[in-house]
């Protein structure tokens, strides 16, 4: 095979997105939506989720095991498609391999920079994520000016998994949590939890019109579309949508993990398979 | 040493606990309070926690390194204080280990079909626990007549963790996991999840005063001390409360642990250890 082959080859190769759970699914639906031509590999870690209320040791290990799964899938790049994974595993995993990974937490920090006119940015996610101040770490080293609220939303990845996305008790929830946020008078929100776009109606009521809504999955999407165009891997090669487009992997329930992401996702999925993520 | 002094060192050796988490430590509670004699070591499960959406193989997998790691520490019985543990994996692994092991559903069950007059009970609990269907078949093994009806209430467990133990969210939410269980005209309920006893003001209120609410944990610490009993293992050297009494192992986060524990548990403990679970 000529070197034009095996680039080529590279090109056709899939990408893949790993989240805790379901989560991440708002993040291969934007990359679907974005760059239509590209195959995706989906793993969900659905027998150790949540992410959000782990440590940093926990979540880098878990992560590893999942990166050395999909490099045996022969994906051509990596989403860590889970704010946690993103905060605690990233710098230490990108080190370690030799193909590109993103995150969703840069990409989210750089257009909540942009878009700040006060200097006041909130973020909203899990214990870890907010926990880690990785949001505010990132928006920093772009603009050490701006000012960062955190605010940690335990309830909103359970109140999202039961269904509850147009709810008074998800509306009840979010005024609490969102209470301090809005006294601070921010003029820019992360949503930083793959879940939390799903409540993003909910959530952009409660917090008011002034508000800017950042959602790390779509600048998540943007950002790996210009990274396979600068090193040449995006797949210019129109795809037939289906089974071999996208495949999905969880460590647990793979039934559950259908019915949810055929909740969420344009395409029907045609089915998850189980693996045993533990070994690798 | 002859064999009454290996007895004595017998009746002197901790009883194992067991959970995915916190939850357990209600159970854990209930044992200090009845057998107080008793040492005890609880493992918290808090790097896989929760159980109650896993499969039946995740969950027997689990429980089978934890009772090695339990075992290790030379228990002399031990507590499945796991409404999903008990249900899943507690069939396979009694015939698998030489010392006695109870879970929570059995003690629960015998109470609730005892209690019940109009032979209608209620079981609230995780979907692992409703969907194994675990509570039914053995009430129905005591009393094939009585009708038992299952409501998975998952977001019960967020809404304890987040301390909202009284509150108007958790009412509106009670409301409508009990709306159907009310309609049934049960007279009988059982909390068949360990965090539930934190809120079982809230649920008796909801549920309201016709209707008889069953604590596995209670049940099962008397069970506990009826098994020792039995087997001339209960412990009767007076112990001085601390450390060398309640030892507490966590797979992950032992300082949020600690706090949980301390909230609930009248003695607070020292400390809670980090161990490596997948490892045993």
């Amino acid at each position: 095979m000529s070197l034009a082959d095996d680039r080529e080859a590279l090109r056709q190769a899939p990408v893949g997105v790993f989240d805790s759970g379901v989560g991440g699914l708002t993040v291969a639906r934007e990359i679907m939506r974005q760059i239509p031509n590209e195959k995706i590999i989906y793993f969900g870690d659905t027998a150790r989720v949540p992410y959000g209320s782990k440590s940093k040791e926990t979540i880098t290990r878990y992560a590893r095991q999942i990166v050395r799964f999909l490099q045996e899938q022969r994906v051509k790049a990596i989403v860590a498609a889970c704010n946690t994974a993103s905060a605690y595993a990233l710098d230490e995993i990108e080190g370690e391999i030799d193909i590109p990974i993103i995150g969703v937490v840069k990409p989210g920090a750089r257009v909540a920079a942009e878009s700040t006119k006060n200097g006041r940015v909130g973020v909203i996610g899990t214990e870890g994520t907010i926990g880690s101040r990785i949001y505010s770490t990132y928006i920093k080293e772009i603009n050490p000016e701006i000012q960062v609220m955190g605010k940690a939303c335990p309830l909103f990845v359970p109140l999202v998994e039961e269904g509850l996305w147009q709810d008074p008790v998800t509306d009840e929830i979010a005024k609490r949590y969102l209470g301090g946020l809005i006294d601070s008078e921010i003029d820019t929100l992360i949503l930083g939890c793959t879940h939390y776009p799903l409540i993003r109606s909910t959530l952009g009521r409660i917090i008011g019109e002034g508000v800017t809504l950042v959602n790390p999955a779509y600048e998540t999407a943007r950002e790996l579309k210009e990274l396979l165009e600068r090193e040449q891997l995006l797949n210019e090669k129109k795809q037939e949508l289906g089974m071999n487009c996208y495949r999905f992997y969880v460590s647990d329930m793979a039934e559950k993990f259908q019915s949810f992401a055929n909740s969420i996702l344009k395409y029907g999925i045609l089915s998850a398979r189980k693996i045993d993520i533990e070994h690798y």
